[in-house]
């Protein structure tokens, strides 16, 4: 059983990526944490109440972050224009939710979880990375009290998607990135480089819809402002499913190409918020920002048929995916 | 006829690609332009005098820029490390050649040059482009007086070889690259994407030499030194032909697969010298510093036995290659 935290800023891909986690059967969620990020977040945090109602997730929730943790960075550098003004597709989700939220502010939460289970979480960040550096800094032995992180975000090999340099999660807050890929502890990091190639047809979602219980009607409903943008603002035919990606490699990391190497994370000029990693295997490079750092894990390639796959037989069946 | 002028830093596969422009019958060298950077500019103007008289090339030979072309810059990143103190790996070139300069500074003599030949000149830049920014900056007009400018410098979807972020010769003078990259001309950058997996072994060479005429003794023995430092340093069996895959460009383009869009170069912090791309085929992003830049094109793609293959015809047999 893998036990998780989930931070996440709901958003359409973190909907499905929390109903993934939610149903499949060797996940643990322990608590999910909010941050702002696709909408403000008094959005994300609502959006959450409402996805937890509306599936029937226990978990508690712990509202986090609503700023970068650099506080002289003002833009706040939402995705509305992806995601919806609500964060959910523009469906209409109630103002208020009537579901309760954890006392404890997300940073804290996070601690105090992951001291009460030491060696066993497995942190999976799929927005801003604010909460997470927040926590590291309140309390840094934490670094070595976690079994892994897990982190949606990032373009390496490949162009950014806010800018040309930059991913939107590292984007809106770079400086929160960087504390945690420099942190002693495991990451691995699942970026465009791999999510940009695990796209959801309309058509696969709409049969999964179709062959699945009542939960995943909600799914489809808010995917399709997001599938919208991806059409014609990508050319895409269909959604990248980013955040599912990287809760898919908790279970079966065995899809994914790993390089390893320090990573940083660029802070101002033209290239805020670009993620480059002095990978082991390559050159050496004698007094750069790079070293001393410790070495964490890039995803070059994924079989990508095999995590919509995974993705499929969590959401439709509630099991783990068989023969992919 | 393609009418060039060559603007170098000699340096080992600088002098690998001078012999290539100069053995190959279909290019015609009218000016050797010299700048600061694989090592000093005394050494490479000298290095140029050494290399014109041994192989008998008559093109003039200009003495540019020995620093950056923001004087702020002060750090000068040689690489002697790469290419030996004096530049051609420490055979042993005299202090003093005897062999006559421009009386122009190099950026006049490309101004001069081009007006002379409007429309008909391609600018090869092989090392810093400090020589080229400042002479768009005294003429702007000649940005479309030019034929073709193409540089060997950039990573785009790699790594760097200088810092995890940065390619040698745009790290030596960021500023300078971003404008000759954003001027209004065509260039095409020929990138560490596709040289590093340029690669002639030592075998390669040393059949070369055997069956080729004696200019190709010196050659071999400049080149020992780089191989060295590419078999420690990067792993490499055999030495990366940056400038001479750019020089192939210009008689073969149909080798390399391009990607159009606006280039610009990071100035400063971690990624200092990187470059970025803003492809034209990709995700439409608003309000970044690549718009209104024109489109450039980059290297992604080589077939590069054909290209070993072009270099070898024409320096071992003075003529174009056949069936590649």
């Amino acid at each position: 059983m893998h036990k998780v935290i989930f931070d996440t800023d709901p958003g359409v891909d973190d909907a499905m990526a929390l109903l993934f986690l939610h149903r499949h059967p060797e996940i643990d969620i322990l608590g999910v944490t909010t941050v702002f990020g696709n909408v403000p977040l008094d959005l994300t945090t609502r959006n959450a109440q409402f996805l937890h109602r509306e599936w029937g997730i226990s978990a508690p929730i712990s509202k986090g972050a609503d700023k970068t943790i650099d506080p002289s960075r003002t833009d706040d550098r939402a995705a509305s224009v992806v995601h919806g003004a609500d964060g959910l597709g523009n469906i209409g989700v109630p103002q208020l939710i009537d579901w309760p939220l954890d006392s404890r502010p997300a940073h804290q939460f996070i601690i105090e979880t992951v001291r009460a289970n030491p060696g066993e979480i497995t942190l999976i960040a799929v927005g801003r990375m604010t909460n997470l550096a927040l926590a590291l800094r309140a309390d840094p032995e934490i670094a070595h009290l976690v079994k892994e992180v897990i982190v949606m975000g990032g373009a390496f090999d490949v162009g950014g998607n806010v800018t040309p340099a930059a991913e939107a999660n590292i984007y809106g807050d770079p400086e929160a990135a960087d504390i945690l890929f420099t942190a002693p502890w495991k990451v691995t990091i699942v970026g465009l480089d791999v999510t940009m190639k695990t796209i959801m047809s309309a058509d696969y979602l709409a049969h999964m819809v179709k062959s699945g219980e009542s939960s995943l009607q909600l799914l489809s409903d808010l995917s399709q402002y997001y599938i919208d943008f991806y059409r014609s603002r990508a050319g895409l035919a269909g959604m990248a499913v980013h955040d599912s990606t990287a809760c898919v490699y908790l279970v079966r990391p065995d899809l994914f190409t790993l390089r390893t190497g320090p990573v940083r994370v660029v802070s101002g000029g033209i290239a805020d918020g670009a993620t480059i990693q002095a990978p082991d295997s390559g050159r050496k490079f004698i007094g750069t920002p790079w070293d001393g750092h410790p070495s964490q894990s890039v995803c070059t390639f994924v079989q990508s048929d095999a995590v919509l796959e995974v993705i499929r037989a969590a959401l439709v069946e509630g099991r783990p995916a068989i023969a992919v």
